[in-house]
């Protein structure tokens, strides 16, 4: 295929978080590539609304409705890996013209990003470049303020969708953490963060470099259903030289 | 104090991963600051180079001479931890005197950054902002193309100085790692790997995005000391939807 893909990480909300050479992509980039859900552009294409050439082709990739009860479910898997196949030979199909084609991800493109599903199915048919983006995580805990680790620190990235024992078991055999998809996991994380005894220091971050962000202690946090832009922080950074 | 402190990312090398954020906090300080040793102003300076107004003045906190035998020894704790002092004292002067100070670091401020030894000391006595960079493991996997962690996926970032045990029993029991401090410790990591039946995933990245990186399998890398700025990278990411 002659045109080149390029994985964009647009930073975690902040327009500003984008990166130079983000920028420099995306103003290089004949058509812009971007998940979201049927009636919002989302979040990618708002950040990075300022930057988009006149004329550019806008290429949305649009999620189909699934019921989730399960990521292994059948009825989900089917579907979404279905249309991550036809949203690469959406994007196949530019490339092949010979338009670069620039794709959106929100925070870093290899670092739980979406525009992995299309890295896997694209990269070894093209030129292919992935722009490093700044994560949410580190969005969030430079918005708190919160040093997180330092020197020989473990930090442990995990899900809030694991077992309460496992995750507890994690929090306690690590420095710092940082625990995503809160959402309504979160009564079952500040139980696992009590048992490892950290849930004193733990801090909740809602949209983190959003203007609607929200900081505060867990501990100060209502159990209501988190949204999916959160996560919590665990600094592990206890002695200072 | 009057003046403002700025903790800037300056991302993991490649000036064009600066984000604009970084641009404008760097344009907007009297000072800029940054740790370095003796007869270099390293690579943080090196990054921002073309960003600096004429006329702003440099702050370099040069690191002490010390012989580090083990973090906890008390000939290293004892100089370094007055050297921080010293450092933010430095720093403060500046802003007493209604100076705004922006404070380099490689990568992202409150990760590993040497930044955090000025914001514990200062954060409480001015106006403090943190701008989020790309951090170095995103540069290295951005660079290897390598998609490292994805929807439940757990990443553990560990250094390469625990224990050969502790590092295989912990790189078995995750999905994504990242293990950082390589140099010395790269045959221990290799053994861990191989135990923890790792080895032929790893991917071993040196000096990431700087114009002299490398990256390659860690089977087909030798046994000679790796460089400060080398990471090792086992993707966590095994099935796709």
């Amino acid at each position: 295929m002659k045109g080149r893909l390029t994985g964009v990480g647009t930073g975690p909300g902040d327009p500003e978080l984008l990166t130079l050479k983000a920028v420099r992509a995306l103003q290089e980039a004949d058509v812009v590539a971007f998940f979201c859900k049927k009636g919002s552009a989302g979040n990618g294409r708002a950040i990075v609304d300022a930057h988009l050439r006149p004329g550019v082709i806008e290429l949305p990739l649009v999620y189909p409705l699934t019921t989730e009860t399960h990521k292994e479910d059948r009825n989900y898997k089917e579907p979404i890996a279905a249309f991550f196949d036809r949203s690469a030979e959406d994007v196949a199909r530019h490339l092949e013209e010979g338009r670069n084609v620039a794709v959106l991800s929100e925070g870093d493109p290899l670092f739980y990003g979406s525009y992995m599903h299309l890295h896997v199915r694209l990269a070894h048919r093209c030129t292919t470049e992935v722009v490093a983006g700044v994560t949410a995580m580190s969005g969030c805990w430079s918005v708190a303020g919160l040093p997180l680790v330092q020197g020989d620190d473990i930090l442990s990235i995990l899900p809030g969708t694991l077992p309460e024992g496992s995750l507890a078991e994690r929090l306690a055999g690590t420095d710092g953490a940082v625990i995503m998809k809160v959402g309504r996991n979160l009564p079952k994380i500040r139980r696992a963060l009590q048992s490892a005894g950290k849930l004193s220091q733990a801090v909740y971050v809602e949209r983190g470099t959003m203007a609607s962000g929200k900081v505060c202690r867990l501990e100060e946090r209502d159990e209501s259903p988190a949204p999916y832009f959160s996560l919590i922080l665990v600094p592990g950074w206890k002695t200072r030289p």
